[in-house]
């Protein structure tokens, strides 16, 4: 099928070149979590950053030591040694060293002009910065990657100089010479020819990889052409998040290469976990996956048409290309309950143990998850929510307390400060008894939660315990700009345990409430279990 | 070049298969908005819905006579007659005669499954029924473009039968034989395969077209191997919205193959209306255009990366494809911390022409914005907040108004409904006039956005062209759960243009009340500049 027995390598990107993307700007946590992630979903090769670039990425790699991944090996990425100088004294060479990756993703020029005009050197002293390089971190034990930047225009404008350059590379020990389409303006046939000229080069004796960018929208359309032409190693990002256009989209070619020419990218029992992976993936990002995703988005599935819908109805190929579940994704318009029974038993018995597959809660459970899912709620990472609605769906559920009612009001005039301007009034009834206080907070959730626990702790001191550690939000429909829907999580913590709720509204203070409220509850339910 | 001597007709379907897209919705006045739009731009087909389907389609038709374009004709879309029906009194083929467009779209089918079992009728009923459709209307002196509907899947399941339909429609007067890759799952190879064998079988006695949609990611592709296997006619979206994953994005088509392959689609002078026009389409769609479109994106030339950053100032090719203004579109360098003066100067003489790298003014923006990022703010995706920046530092600012106070006030109460619980009111003063108003919205920004444009609309009634277009929010530091620091980011448009703000605080409401300001006050700047 291609050279490497049916398989490609495949290295993600998003941690550095999906960090260069506008408006993504990864936390340490941040980026622990997508390695966790690619992890799950058994991406061999995670690129994860330029060791020495920026304080944040040197401190990743000193903290992926202990991150144990199963299935993924990270990879650091840094430039050739500068012209002029010695591997053993070049600092960026010294700073991939210290990372302490098993696999380095080395760049270089391939293309004359830019070794002129922009490294400002000889084509010479180009090769022989890409020689000593490669050789330098082989000799150190390390897996290179050489990517040969720019390796398309350079091929375009002087074949035989881009050749050069892998060749250089290969002799000197790298173990794939990947090909960047650097700035995303080729086409798939131009692609073709020039990968199909390196495998010949590399003959076997390293990988041939390809890098594309999607400027012309033909990111995913030239990383197919250079694998049918030899390619072996794929590099990309999982959302598609890059620098400009973006990456080629991992995702995609997943599904285009391994569902449908049957190459293997991902362990075939991964294939399911896609569609949530790269959810996870883009939520961490804080970037709006489209709906129209290939495979992984929204609307992928989505029949909206009458005849297609019809269509669908009477065979499901009719408009559907392959099926949604393989990449765990869903049709839109049907509901199919019996898939979802299976998924949601476990999780359901770890709350209320007992209930079988086919009992008719499970069923009510799930309707009303599908209910609030179809309006903007995701209880995937809010077990605290997902609790409440178990036990309120199957159980009588005595309620703690009431609200009767909160009343907010945020005010700023000309010259004042703005700290603590926000005053939430609350009353509340408990055991038959009213309660009706206020508080002052930075922004209105502040003011809420001081204000609800101020207002409950005379019922339940043990309130007093916990208090929220994180808080996020998030725009689900961006149609609608400032009318929009808003998902509010919020993770808490009483010391022994820790909990995430939900929230979903038009109005970013009925989220936030809402998140809030399922917050007390489900500590004053955990405090009620432990009593009884 | 091709067989149309290197021109290529383009038909766009945003009113038709754009409409069947999720989330899309066209009011009478959107449609026409749209088909001005797209006459502008010099597109020369419109297929502009399905007469007799919805009654807005059918009173877009009636209404069309007085559309006057200039450049497009539009296009009724249709289905071949019912099986075992005369064409004379088949009630589809009413509707299209009754939209009286000089170009009718009649889709059939293709593919034998599809005849069988959701057609329901026979093979050779099937024929009958493509030919007395396309005969009927072409008697009726329409231009029919026959939309061979699947295919791809039916010319690889049978190709003898795909290709019969074809022939059948272009024997009883066919202009166009447009293939349909209905489902999206098509590869290059195989579109190649099979437009090329209708080529042959058209032999230059009709025109051979090519529609296809992007669930593989493969849309262009494969309509660019179409091309190059001999279609003349291509049909897609001006924005690639459309059903599931979208239809072939034409802007992108446009940039490939008019821009990178001379081929022409549009007139050579419409070329750099495209960024603009793609953006408007948008608008009226509702939709948010991805940053990352190809060409027509706000990211399509946005370097942030150092080293790109510098290799673009050295020569632009480095990491341009096409130079930016032939589409319409401007590069842009993301400013971020790490920027330094020679990164900044570029972005700076944009807003203020004139300065050079050490002037000391060059550094007062330097350290106000440092200053601000040290503080959670990030001006790379708010150009239009780091506009106002600059010209306040560098330059007397007179402000169009001045905010004297706003008080919101949310109120939530047992049993009632949560639509428009939030009130705004807000007190300004302009040109020594003060306004005091209020207005109520789902939630507080919607609510202050709504009360601070009535109040200045007294003032500068142009405001009422403004809209916002997505609003963002990230909880910056997570250490603190609700009184964390929160950026919200804004997009707003004018039809003309998008400029994007942000507003950070501890305080979400007073944050959004920040982006909404530099918003607003964006559009006010860029009105007084070019009434100049």
């Amino acid at each position: 099928m291609n050279g490497n027995g049916g398989k490609l390598e495949i290295l993600d990107t998003t941690l550095r070149d999906g960090a260069q993307a506008e408006s993504i700007s990864f936390s340490l946590q941040d980026k622990i979590a997508l390695a966790r992630a690619l992890d799950g979903l058994g991406i061999p090769l995670i690129e994860a950053g330029m060791p020495g670039a920026t304080p944040k990425d040197t401190e990743f790699f000193a903290a992926a030591a202990d991150l144990r991944l199963t299935n993924s090996t990270l990879v650091a990425f840094g430039p050739t040694m500068r012209p002029g100088g010695k591997a053993a004294t070049d600092t960026s060479l010294a700073a991939l060293l210290a990372a302490s990756t098993p696999v380095v993703s080395l760049f270089g020029k391939a293309w004359r002009l830019h070794v002129e005009k922009v490294l400002e050197t000889t084509l010479d002293e180009n090769l022989r910065i890409v020689r000593e390089s490669v050789s330098f971190l082989a000799a150190a034990g390390r897996r290179v990657i050489f990517d040969a930047e720019h390796f398309f225009d350079g091929y375009a404008d002087d074949p035989e100089y881009a050749l050069s350059v892998c060749r250089v590379a290969m002799e000197a020990g790298a173990s794939v010479l990947c090909l960047c389409e650097t700035n995303g303006g080729a086409f798939p046939a131009q692609v073709a020819e020039a990968t199909a000229a390196v495998a010949r080069l590399a003959a076997g004796r390293c990988a041939v990889g390809i890098h594309c960018h999607d400027d012309t929208g033909l990111a995913v359309a030239n990383t197919m052409a250079a694998v049918e032409a030899g390619a072996t190693h794929v590099q990309g990002t999982l959302c598609g998040f890059g620098e400009r256009c973006g990456n080629a989209n991992l995702a995609t070619l997943i599904g285009n290469l391994q569902l449908k020419r049957g190459i293997g990218c991902i362990p075939a029992d991964r294939l399911a976990s896609l569609t949530g992976t790269v959810r996870q993936v883009a939520a961490i990002c804080n970037i709006t996956l489209s709906g129209g995703a290939p495979s992984v988005g929204r609307r992928a599935f989505a029949h909206k048409g009458g005849m297609h819908a019809d269509g669908v109805r009477k065979f499901a190929s009719s408009f559907e290309h392959v099926k949604p579940e393989s990449v765990g994704n869903a049709r839109r318009f049907l509901v199919s309950e019996m898939a979802g029974r299976s998924a949601l038993i476990d999780r359901i018995n770890a709350i209320l143990p007992g209930l079988i597959r086919d009992d008719e809660g499970v069923g009510r459970v799930l309707a009303r998850l599908k209910e609030l899912e179809q309006r903007g709620w995701q209880f995937e990472g809010a077990d605290g929510s997902f609790e409440i609605l178990v036990r309120k769906t199957l159980r009588p559920y005595p309620p703690f307390f009431e609200l009767e009612r909160f009343r907010l009001v945020a005010e700023l005039s000309v010259g004042e400060t703005h700290d603590r301007n926000t005053s939430a009034m609350i009353k509340v009834s408990a055991n038959g008894e009213e309660e009706i206080t206020a508080a002052e907070g930075n922004g209105p959730v502040n003011a809420l939660d001081r204000a609800l626990r101020k207002a409950l702790e005379k019922f339940y001191p043990r309130l007093a315990e916990m208090k929220l550690t994180d808080f996020k939000v998030r725009v689900i429909d961006t149609g609608a700009a400032t009318a929009s829907i808003v998902r509010v999580m919020i993770e808490s913590t009483d010391g022994a345990r820790i909990w995430n709720t939900v929230g979903v509204s038009c109005d970013i203070i009925e989220a936030s409430w809402l998140a809030l409220l399922d917050s007390v509850e489900s500590k004053l339910l955990h405090d009620a279990e432990s009593a009884k």
